[in-house]
């Protein structure tokens, strides 16, 4: 049986949008590994056994936590493309999952977060309002960017140390593809299917990384539906 | 004869403290290079061949640059420990050096610019002030932080991402030190030798890497002169 990977869904189950299940789903086309993503709902943490997603199944392994998995795939299949390569590589990562939360984090919910509220399904939606204006310590509408302009510049400004740094290289990991990666762009995607627009300046070096990505293993994340574009705020 | 590293200096010449110059310091202490440092004012600039610092002269190599030089150090010097390792270090010290230039000079700039122009030779600092208040758009006093508190305040925000990346690895490049540590290091030693108040958060992830890279070297860095501890505003 092929890997299943658990994904935050809205009402409509076809709808799936989790940024770290998206570090996942990157890191399993990397490695070229087939798998099937199943919906999971923030309401069924009340009845299920899985209580948070990403969790990964491969046989009668069972995982939570991206990182985790990741270093999982590289264990339990060392010969096909590594996701973290050795120490500089582990640094590397951890640079980038860092940066991901004090920069790229608080612009990508500005543009997603209240979009998300938007597309759940009822019973969940008390739960995510609740815990996520906890987190924030403010309203969901205190924190949504008040229009398109301000949400792209949000997200310009937190990209902007990823961006000098894109200048240099190719990838955030060096000349190829690696969690890195994965890292930066499942928070990015969140934001691209979740928002009511485009975020990402395309022509800015992060942003032609960013299309890039998108376009790999045959355009997989590039057709991933956004909610904007099915109808899914309807 | 010993590579000759020439770097800013005050208006005493035993007082240096280049940030770029303190990446190169820490390159040359890294591989094991004997090398002398040489003092260069701004005002030289107007007679001198030598128009910016750092510059490395190395036999009949000059260079320029501190990046440059690193690259030359560990092209030159292959059987000494290498300062980037491969794709994955350039790709590592790419967003090191992007993250400096946005999150930690400018902090750093609140903390040790003023003092800078303090100590300066009198022919440099018509220079300094002018060339630094182009560059910033604002005089050196608006962009001085107005107190200790408000500059490690600074500080330790713009060090966020660093402390959290080094709660997970020893080094910013990995399980030893690169020159992705170097590059950082460097601009927080600025401050640190410029500033009127030691700006570093001690207790911090990134305070107990900055001690550690203090100490290495039989406490090359730790032993540096601060303008503070030589009476140099005086």
């Amino acid at each position: 049986m092929a890997i299943q990977l658990y994904d935050l869904a809205g009402k409509d189950p076809a709808i799936m949008f989790g940024p770290f299940a998206w570090r996942v789903r990157m890191a399993l086309l990397h490695k070229g590994l087939d798998f099937e993503v199943r919906p999971w709902r923030f309401a069924e943490r009340e009845t299920s056994s899985v209580k948070s997603v990403p969790i990964l199944i491969d046989g009668d392994v069972t995982i939570s936590d991206s990182l985790q998995i990741v270093r999982y795939l590289d264990e339990a299949y060392p010969d096909r493309p590594r996701l973290i390569e050795g120490s500089v590589g582990e640094a590397n990562v951890s640079l980038v999952q860092a940066l991901c939360g004090t920069n790229v984090f608080p612009a990508c919910i500005s543009i997603a977060v209240l979009p998300v509220l938007g597309i759940l399904d009822e019973p969940s939606r008390d739960y995510f309002r609740a815990s996520r204006e906890a987190m924030f310590g403010a309203t969901l509408e205190e924190v949504n960017a008040p229009d398109a302009e301000t949400g792209r510049a949000n997200l310009a400004k937190g990209l902007k140390p990823f961006d000098e740094a894109l200048k240099n290289v190719r990838f955030l990991g060096g000349n190829q593809m690696s969690y890195a990666d994965c890292a930066l762009f499942g928070v990015l995607k969140w934001a691209d299917i979740a928002g009511k627009y485009r975020s990402i300046d395309e022509g800015s070096h992060v942003g032609q990384w960013f299309t890039t990505l998108e376009s790999m293993f045959n355009g997989y994340a590039a057709k991933a539906p956004r909610f904007r574009e099915v109808g899914a705020y309807a």
